[in-house]
């Protein structure tokens, strides 16, 4: 029998992989399951987007251009106009979601054997882009204390090495909900302009901040215009999670005409999608601001419920709609599969990720999880109220 | 300013893609170019595909499974086997494309340095794959004398060395139109298990074959089940290539595994273009019966033409839509942008893809182009006469 790659085999898993057999199972038991693990939201997707995919009169359903249609594009440079960010049309390659626009940005900016520093935790399929593309991934820790803020710019230099070619952040953070600050970039800018690195910033969230915090971009950055490579999606945006759009976005020409070989190999990004994401550049600011209080009313109720479970520390999320929080338990992992195999509250239960899937050292984060609070205020609260409930239960067991 | 990667700066481009401003040039001056050189099919997509798009009730444009819809996978399931191959649902996982597809056969099964065998010519964003994945193409010549039948495996043989991980085919293929034989089929069967290889077989095309002659699948062999991945697409058999939906096959569980870890990477396939593609395998036989016939004809037409050409040699294609012809002219590349920058005939030119982009051995194919049969009989016809007047003016240039 022929053997699999080396690569195939270092491929991660996803950190909840392990647990959906045993949702599965408690589904099976009749349990109600609270889903706490994923960012996949529950808002609905603009009308307006939805539209106009109901009334697309296509005939021959063909091939984009593979940067995607032109209409999109310039539409989409006026959007970040509109936002502050000095994006032309010819910065952008439209891509199969975020998750293709990091392949590229890998692809593009390094080969096998070639490191990138990662502040940890981060989204745990960095690791699996980074498999894919032989990168090795360098940690450089943030801690809850801290609120998950940049590590000390001193640690990320300790761990330059001649074979470092990138940063990576993601901003606003998933799985942290943390958001850098201007002074934060700046440091990162500096610092990539003194070693000569690529900074890439994963911005999907960047519409998500709450307390009159304001996103500051990497696009926003005078004199990282080479440097500066931005990845961003639709996604969590419009709630069009399934539409598989995103983009790359550079002024480096020489990076973007490298990621136009990799866009052209794979053809094109889904017309469908484009055509749905096009139009929800028409989505109103009302329905932005809606999202926005109600994101921000659950994660006021999940953090204060949090807080108030005895044992409990949560970093308060300043974006995105995730926080870590670590727990009073001995192992978050085995606390997870207890919740779904071993524990109902009137037959009802959570599901977490488990945090140390989100670190790249290992050992590091074992009591923490993740929670994503993509669900309506009601739901959240009574997920607080489960989670208090067995962490009791689960201690004493 | 950082570099980019070694591996960025090898990607391939695209055949066509320095022609490309040279058919905007004859476009400018008011010239009608027909596009001979594109896989794009002018076939209407299945009514049934395109109302299911039109009729769906999406409120929330969510994730998919990250091996597709079940539903797909099942009912995807229930056409092969009614095609004769035995592939069940758990063999199946859906890809953004059969580009995708190929990029997880070869990262499942292929580390950077390893070597892929692929006849050639071959399709060339082959090329495009195996250097975003690091693997070394190592092509075997197929003749235009032999019609561009399987090389005699004993020319496989003397290139397998220990690097050496699977072959490639693509049956019928693009670009030479060739079928493989049963027979031929059989002998690649033996020789991957000889050597322990894997067999990659894109077999997109499958449906288009003529003359009676009928397509036997990798699928098909007893005993390579551990050896054989079948790659399809919706993109030519539904002319739905903007869909960009295409799905890996195997018995094979570790690869199956494995390529579902670069599917989880990656989260899911975009779910507009999965509900298109579920409905489309409602499709009626007669819209097949009449698409086939209508390939039959265009191809007839075109080879019949070509034939008429002096000093025209062209390999009678069995299966997909494509053609290599060969021309009385010095260099096909030169030719090419000769007939959009230089020609006209009454204000009408054509736009080929020279075939040395089809091949990875150096100065092979000089004289050859690749053409596709997209467009409609009386186009062909006139593209014909095109360039049987090109050919002549150009030689008397």
């Amino acid at each position: 029998m022929p053997k699999i790659s080396n690569k195939g085999i270092h491929m991660p898993e996803s950190p909840i992989r392990k647990l959906v057999p045993f949702a599965e199972g408690a589904k099976k038991k009749g349990h109600k399951v609270y889903h706490l693990n994923i960012g996949q939201p529950d808002i609905k997707t603009p009308e307006v987007a939805l539209k106009a995919i109901r009334n697309n009169t296509i005939e021959i359903l063909e091939y984009s251009h593979s940067a995607g249609f032109e209409s999109y594009r310039n539409k989409l440079a006026r959007y970040y106009h509109a936002q502050g960010l000095p994006v032309e049309p010819a910065d952008i390659i439209i891509t199969t979601g975020g998750s293709e626009a990091l392949m590229f940005a890998m692809g593009s900016t390094m080969d096998a054997g070639d490191e990138i520093i990662i502040p940890e935790p981060f989204y745990a399929n960095y690791n699996g882009f980074s498999v894919a593309s032989g990168v090795k991934v360098v940690p450089v820790i943030s801690t809850i204390d801290e609120g998950f803020a940049l590590p000390p710019i001193g640690d990320f230099e300790k761990l330059i090495t001649p074979k470092t070619k990138a940063i990576l952040i993601c901003n606003p953070g998933n799985p942290t909900g943390y958001l850098y600050t201007q002074d934060e970039i700046l440091q990162l800018a500096e610092l990539v302009k003194k070693h000569d690195l690529f900074l890439i910033a994963d911005e999907v969230y960047r519409e998500f901040t709450y307390d009159g915090d304001t996103h500051y971009s990497v696009m926003n950055v005078p004199g990282i215009e080479e440097h500066a490579i931005m990845i961003d999606s639709v996604s969590k945006r419009y709630s069009m999670c399934g539409a598989r759009i995103g983009c790359i976005v550079s002024k480096n020409k020489e990076v973007m005409a490298t990621a136009m070989k990799f866009a052209q190999a794979r053809l094109s990004p889904p017309t469908l999608a484009q055509i749905a994401s096009e139009a929800a550049l028409d989505t109103p600011q009302s329905y932005f601001d809606e999202v926005i209080a109600e994101y921000k009313d659950r994660r006021d109720t999940l953090i204060s419920g949090l807080n108030k479970i005895p044992g409990v520390k949560v970093a308060s999320p300043k974006g995105a709609f995730y926080c870590i929080a670590q727990l009073p338990v001995d192992n978050a992992d085995t606390f997870a599969q207890w919740l779904l195999e071993s524990f109902d509250s009137k037959g009802e239960t959570v599901m977490v990720a488990p945090a140390a899937g989100f670190y790249s050292t290992p050992d590091v984060g074992l009591t923490e999880i993740r929670i994503a609070y993509v669900l309506k205020k009601e739901d959240l609260i009574r997920s607080v109220e489960i989670l208090a409930e067995a962490i009791t239960k689960y201690n004493n067991r």
